[in-house]
């Protein structure tokens, strides 16, 4: 129980909250409120005029002297040990690059070269698609290699000396049930076996500690909950003591010792950097800084603690209020194994969703029946959560969604 | 011979340029004769602009609803189709998506697999490191392969009945010397091989002929020619022909036929977006555009004959100019076989590129010993080569280049 009564209760609650200040760093439009932040972050208001200064006085003002003057050689790095900060990773283990799927492509690609001989990747049959496709890539039928997608229970019993690496999403993308990062990583270990971290619906939603987990490699999202914008590039964990043992086949000039030698043979760069591999993405980098400094400045504590106070309220007035109409809970009832998100199956749950969306309250459907909804405590508020109910509430008795215009599928990241 | 005798006939030429409105599309620092839009082309000025209104009105504004409103999902489609015009590809032969280095090893792996039980990669010693690397990345020791870098003269004699692939670049990065495209292509058809092109000096900068020259697949890149900023995502192209016959293992979810089905296995899309792997950067799509738009409206082959001409008075001036200060050309005397630059090496390469940037002519340094000018017709004109000829020689005849502070060596890309 929240103890969250009245609309006055809430409004009292954002009254006194710490975090509420956040809220006007973030350009959200009037009527709105959105509980995608687990899909698409909001645009940082600082993050236009740091899109023009990247633009108009770092590129159009110094032009190619802009990769020494503006440090874009290293930005890569530097943004990476911003972000290292939010994961319980250190300097120097994180990097920030390409898409969260060619991360894992170079993440796996190296945990099975560190492991020779062993042939199996152990992974979950819910994990998001692109993590299983992405080892599918890597275990063909000629490959002499398989993945193994076991139901959440199924994990741990399918790990075994034949394991070379156990790839999981932390927070699932649909229940936002979680792991527990340190146990499966213990048992990753215990079989010989690299833990690979997902951490796409973790990172800026929930307190991570890789290394107080003893992980191995990991990756994220940058347009989610780092609020970064619509493709940001995304980020690479790989623990200190992994650093100049890895391989990875993604082996590109920048990934190189020395790539301004302009030598013939490649040559791993010391570190996280050989994870690198083309030309940095200097512009979307800028607009994923906003939102990863915007996040370093909250504490990872008080957004944990209003997250979940945010996900209660939301599904305890859900379960008072709309009871009679078929949705179901699919998320785990305890916080402390759910991530910064909720969700409903309903049997109508496009158009359901549709008419929410019509409404000003933007969450979003994921096939085949789920309802989901994101809680991102540096923009969303207690009042905010009850009016997003009352709004569901009024969708599902009016019964509006039934109608012909919320019957065709669109396409809803 | 150009004709052109005297600053005063360079700027009649000017006068007359048809291409001469173009250099108002760019916002060129006062002072700057820049030389290096063949590294990291200029900013267009309406790229703020435009990064203002992806960044505002569509990811600020319509949020999440963006993908479907604002058309991000086909995004890298429809600016693969306004490429396409460019290199003489047709409409859904081409998609942007990633980095050079990525899309190469995208083709590259497909290219292994179309050749099943050939093992050999063909390049080119001199080919850009990054090019030769990610070969590599797929030619390891256990794997079976190997990449064989032939010089310029070995290459066809090096393709057999056991090469998969030849991968070369079209325009050399350091001499601008030009393969010709149709002969290269013709003779791996004629073992059996699949060619796969590096456009990353071509694009915008000569005119190419994909679908004229028969080739199979290409890569390139989207900051130098295009102006598509720094770390602007590259382009990649598969000929129709093959476009539902070939498999790569960077699988992600954005190349799969159904992505918001959330299947758990993974099925190619048709055609070309089977290459797309992670989701797509919108904000450096948006500036990547304003470029390929820009190079659209002018006419490929108005920029070809305004290069050479550019091109050869710039050599004719230093070698009239310049002579006796120790600079060789080592880029191609016919202007057919050279692509839009030129290179010349100096003992002292690197300081002397130092006082000329100082300067306000702004080249750039290839190791060991190469100084390197593009020249881009859009933005460039007779007047400019003219002037930096004169700066270079007293640049040169001043010595001043040999002072202390031009001798560290620092990273200009």
């Amino acid at each position: 129980m929240t103890g969250i009564a009245t609309r006055a209760d809430a409004e009292r609650l954002d009254a006194g909250d710490p975090l509420g200040r956040f809220k006007d760093a973030f350009d959200l439009p009037d009527g709105v409120i959105y509980l995608d932040g687990n899909s698409l972050g909001p645009l940082p208001k600082a993050t236009p005029a740091r899109l023009e200064e990247v633009a108009r006085r770092e590129w159009g003002g110094d032009l190619i002297k802009s990769w020494d003057k503006h440090g874009w050689m290293d930005y890569a790095n530097r943004l990476g040990d911003k972000i290292a900060g939010l994961i319980g990773a250190g300097d120097g283990e994180v990097v920030v690059a390409d898409s969260t799927s060619v991360n894992l492509y170079k993440v796996l690609s190296a945990a099975l070269r560190m492991r020779p001989g062993r042939t199996k990747i152990v992974s979950e049959i819910g994990n998001f698609p692109t993590d299983l496709y992405i080892a599918q890539g890597l275990t063909g039928a000629d490959s002499g290699r398989e993945l193994l997608m076991a139901e959440k229970a199924g994990i741990v019993p399918a790990i075994d000396g034949d394991t070379a690496v156990v790839s999981l999403t932390q927070v699932d993308y649909r229940t936002g049930e979680m792991h527990d990062m340190a146990a499966m990583t213990e048992a990753a270990h215990a079989a010989g076996a690299i833990m690979v971290w997902d951490l796409s619906h973790s990172a800026g939603a929930v307190p991570v500690g890789l290394n107080a987990a003893n992980a191995d490699m990991a990756v994220g999202c940058g347009y989610k909950y780092l609020n970064g914008g619509p493709g940001a590039p995304a980020f690479l964990f790989v623990a200190e003591r992994h650093q100049n043992s890895f391989e990875q086949p993604l082996s590109g000039w920048i990934g190189h010792a020395r790539p301004f030698d302009f030598l013939p043979d490649y040559e791993p760069a010391d570190g996280v950097s050989r994870y690198l591999c083309g030309t940095p993405g200097i512009i979307a980098m800028a607009a994923l800084e906003v939102g990863v400094d915007l996040m370093a400045e909250a504490d990872m504590s008080a957004i944990r603690r209003k997250s979940i106070r945010l996900s209660e309220l939301f599904i305890e007035r859900v379960e008072a209020t709309c009871g009679e109409y078929g949705l179901e809970l699919i998320s785990p009832r305890s916080p402390e194994i759910r991530g910064s998100q909720a969700g409903f199956t309903h049997s109508n749950g496009y158009p359901v969703m549709q008419a929410l969306i019509e409404r000003g309250v933007i969450g979003d459907f994921r096939a085949p029946d789920i309802l989901r909804f994101g809680f991102t405590p540096l923009y969303l508020g207690f009042a905010d959560v009850w009016d997003a109910v009352e709004i569901l509430r009024d969708v599902l008795a009016s019964g509006v969604w039934t109608g012909e215009k919320y019957s065709r599928r669109g396409m809803v990241t």
